[in-house]
């Protein structure tokens, strides 16, 4: 569909880290993660250079070593890209990450803060954008110019809110850059970003109104950012052309829900790791199987999930001894406070439940806090009801991975305010996320529903995961950039 | 400009309350707050029934005296109205006003539940408002129907959040009354909305679109009425006509902000209540003083106001035993755990400050929680700063009252947050609620602007509240009556 081209993507966290193994030698550690898989398939088919932070000692070794210039490097499928690691000074980085990125944004965009009380916009933030958002953005800035002046015909692609003033600084030195930039969060309202002072959320928005581009994963994110772009900044929104026009500058808006790469999630499902994992499941086992998978992040509403757990066995008691809910949770920013608050409340309402209602050789809730990907998979293949009741959600990928691998025509239960509620949720049992009540009927619901009503729904979401994979997202990105006006993007050789 | 009208006003409280005095007798207290008051003009020059819930066993008394009926009375000024109680069962009633009114609907409308862990909406909010806010709004829409039953002719005036769902049960017994609604606080956008279930905020603006009227005091809270009716129930939206289409109906969406009375005000500056009390303020004063005068509602923002007042005194040592800050708190709904927890914050909160900066003799922040409105305008008169820095507010008339009748050139600091501020922003300085830091440096900037600065910006804010009185609120409504097409609304006798 489209020819070879160069390409920069820009992201906070990279495709791969470098550490030392037992005999202190460098080895790669490629990351996981949903935008990493979903470029996979950029880094295959172009001629890509990716600028990334250093994130441990060896990142940042290499980064001396090649005096900041890019990497050779090979994707796992052995194709050929260049990294360029970018050091941070650490206290600057923890600033950018761990103050302004989050929670600060990160609470905004998913309508987090407690606002009688936080967050407090101190010297302390002020700081931290000043002397840790903005310089990091900045050094982003440095690399990317840097790797335009080697490719100037190249186009960059921004990911995701750590570098939301990246792109200002780029067009400020390269003006004819061609630039995107993917929001992989929600999009909060006017409103909500009224959390940041004027001049802030002002510099949010010129930012990514420097590009050329700008998408997200659902229509109503890409209404919210056309709104709040109107009313912080007076952007004027061409509904036809689909661009907001701000200064003399024009940026397209566009919605492009992200996707998986389900021969992955096919071969995965049959990997030892995951069979072994499996046969563990599968032996411990009731009747039943209530799975949640998901970050120890206060977006993924688990705390209510489990309220909405305890409410059903409340209600429904003749489902007591027959139903787990199996809790997969991977931690997430210990590092930030309001993160390490909300494990504590996990970890409280889960024992709040189990105490009430546990009978001998029976705990309802089986917790486990750790990183263990193959054992999620084995989940994904063994639940009957999958739990996505997400506060808010950008996109959330449980919701396409696990009902693509589950073979027991489970139900998924599914937030309207997740993302991929957009496209699955005439095929779920939609619920409110704050609705605790309702996610209770829900889950009575989903297990009682007629075998041939799930296989139908159950059908239709596999269908779909199979049919909407990650290569259409790249290639509706791809397709932007050729739209730009006046811009040939030419494919390269 | 308009003839005498038949109206029937509808509000939570009435304009008066009874009880008894020491020797038994049943005495009248006419209740002071913003709504009463602006709604007096509307007494005394139109023929008014007034519905309002029966707060106090003697208010029930007169009920049960009266068969339900209404009875006449006659206000402060003496004009002539009818006013119709109507007696709640006490435990529906708790449930509309302390439960879904406050904190759900008020915590919604502000932006401040911490929604990782509350609301919830369970059993018990389900319960609350099918048992309570349901059936206590159906209580004043028979009552609506019985006066118009006597007065087909009537208009009828809802008055804000605890009213929403009674205008469509009006409307479905009378479907051709007249009827508007004035919404007093904030209107969220539509994505805060999904904090209550589809179908409860679908129930929201179903009854505010069944009035031919919903005003709001800001464009600001209009327009995100606007949109959010779009979203929750697809009406659409007529921007010339500034009507929204719903169904077969058409629904007019204005902003007129609400005002005082200035002679009201220049009254009671003089009175001898005031000049008690200002006497005592005098005495007592420092150098400067900083006010704030609020009830204690987490949408205030008194905690951070006190942060900031700490910060201030951080960075400027030179204000040490010059300055006072104090802050007259009205106590706020105490039967619901948010608001004395919020209470507790504040006790806290000042605690710390005077802790750190109290010296021998001087004392920071001078905190007095009471319902004393002499003290309250006496303190309006002595100000040299006034901090309004409301997290959200529908108006705040504070904004509007002290500098009326302040007689020092004394600074207003206001909210961008707090709807006077598309009135005051102007002359005023504007702080972010959240910018601890903004607003501590916005306190040291008013204590140091130069008096003729100070003098003209206190002027034009009080010629402003002088020719922007509450005749032309009520005005603007009644205008709004008569723009309802097909509706020939009698002027009377």
């Amino acid at each position: 569909m489209h020819g070879r081209r160069q390409l920069i993507v820009v992201s906070n966290r990279g495709p791969v880290s470098f550490g030392l193994d037992a005999d202190g030698n460098r080895v790669a550690r490629r990351g996981g993660g949903g935008l990493v898989t979903a470029l996979r398939g950029l880094v295959r088919h172009h001629d890509v250079t990716w600028i990334a932070s250093a994130m441990s000692p060896e990142d940042r070794a290499i980064v001396s070593e090649a005096g900041g210039a890019a990497i050779d490097e090979t994707a796992r499928d052995g194709s050929p890209y260049r990294l360029r690691l970018v050091a941070h000074d650490p206290i600057a980085y923890d600033r950018y990450y761990n103050v302004v990125s989050n929670p600060t944004l990160w609470f905004i965009q998913h309508y987090l803060w407690r606002l009688a009380t936080a967050p407090d916009v101190d010297l302390g933030l002020h700081t931290a954008w000043y002397s840790g958002y903005e310089p990091v953005n900045r050094a982003f800035a440095a690399a990317v110019v840097d790797e335009l002046d080697r490719d100037p015909g190249a186009a960059v692609f921004f990911h995701d809110y750590h570098l939301y003033l990246a792109p200002k600084f780029v067009r400020e030195r390269r003006p004819d850059a061609l630039l995107a930039h993917f929001v992989h969060i929600p999009w909060a309202e006017v409103d909500y970003w009224h959390v940041l002072p004027k001049h802030l959320r002002r510099a949010v928005h010129e930012g990514l109104l420097a590009n050329d581009v700008v998408g997200f994963h659902t229509r109503r994110w890409r209404r919210n950012f056309v709104r709040s772009a109107e009313d912080v900044v007076d952007a004027e929104f061409d509904g036809d052309a689909g661009v907001l026009r701000h200064g003399a500058r024009e940026t397209r808006v566009v919605a492009h829900p992200i996707a998986i790469d389900p021969t992955e999630f096919q071969e995965l499902r049959e990997s030892a790791a995951v069979l072994e994992e499996e046969r563990a499941l599968e032996a411990a086992r009731r009747e039943f199987l209530v799975l949640r998978v998901d970050r120890t992040d206060p977006s993924k509403n688990v705390v209510r999930g489990f309220r909405a757990f305890g409410a059903f066995l409340h209600q429904y008691p003749e489902f007591h001894r027959r139903v787990t809910m199996l809790t997969l949770l991977d931690p997430s920013r210990q590092d930030i406070p309001e993160y390490s608050e909300y494990l504590g409340a996990i970890q409280r309402e889960v024992r709040a439940v189990n105490d009430r209602f546990q009978e001998e050789g029976w705990l309802p809730i089986d917790l486990q806090i750790a990183d263990n990907f193959p054992q999620a998979v084995a989940a994904y293949k063994q639940f009957d009801v999958l739990l996505v009741n997400a506060i808010y959600d950008g996109m959330n990928l449980v919701a396409k991975e696990a009902p693509l691998v589950n073979g027991r025509d489970g139900v998924l239960i599914l937030s309207e305010n997740a993302g991929a509620h957009e496209e699955l949720g005439e095929w779920a049992l939609t619920v409110n996320p704050f609705d605790v009540h309702g996610q209770a009927e829900a889950i009575y619901r989903a297990l009682t529903l007629p075998p041939e009503e799930r296989r139908r729904r159950a059908a239709a979401i596999r269908e779909y995961v199979e049919t909407h994979g990650v290569e259409g997202w790249i290639d509706a990105q791809l397709v932007d950039l050729d739209r730009v006006p006046g811009r040939a993007f030419a494919a390269g050789n």
